[in-house]
């Protein structure tokens, strides 16, 4: 399977997952551009939103809300932006859909061209808080 | 009418419409980071999308592809990204729900600080060209 997060959905490739529901997952995105960046990935394989269906598109915005909610709380962020990119020239990286979660905090500055590198731990340990903050 | 949004809605301040419906309108950024730059909105006034019910944000996201598909159309973009910001230290500069429709160019970058001033006469030649290609 050629799709890294085709993969993560399978199993097949470890991934810090936060959610999971009939059709979609949620998982910590491994290079976080603030702490508690967080991804939604429908199940089905689709290289861009405009390959889906706009009911389907509607459902993965429908899910984002509760999980940034948990977001919010396991890590105290501030605020929170939700982005989806379809192109090379929207920086999309894996051409499989994903809604980005990315939290905003008072005291520090988002620069989205810099992303992160943290420990399997550290994304293991949070990942487990925000699923302790899931309804 | 404090909410500059509400009054674009309303009709009582200007904006260069792009699209009606029930319950959301688009028009174009008059800001715009890239050309075609434009924003999908709930004609009812929430501050954030956490303020919504579920099914609602669902709905604006439903509407959003269809938009960019014809802003892309009239632009000759390459890409675009869905952006949408909740909270200051998420850069919400309006406290009205709106989904940004960001074009993506292969031969520019997107610098994402960076506003244009277009005049009112391009904006309105623009949104003209946009709305033509609206299914």
């Amino acid at each position: 399977m050629k799709c890294v997060f085709c993969r993560i959905i399978k199993g097949t490739d470890p991934g810090h997952m936060l959610y999971e529901d009939d059709y979609h997952v949620a998982f910590l995105d491994r290079y976080p551009i603030t702490e508690g960046h967080s991804l939604v990935v429908p199940k089905d394989h689709y290289r861009m939103i405009t390959d889906m269906r706009p009911t389907d598109v509607g459902k993965i915005f429908t899910v984002a809300p509760k999980i940034a909610r948990a977001v919010m709380q396991a890590t105290g962020a501030d605020a929170f932006s939700l982005g989806q990119n379809n192109g090379r020239a929207a920086k999309q990286m894996v051409f499989h859909v994903h809604v980005h979660i990315i939290p905003g905090y008072n005291d520090r500055d988002t620069i989205w061209t810099k992303r992160n590198i943290p420990t399997d731990q550290d994304l293991a340990n949070l990942a487990k808080r925000i699923r302790a903050c899931m309804d």
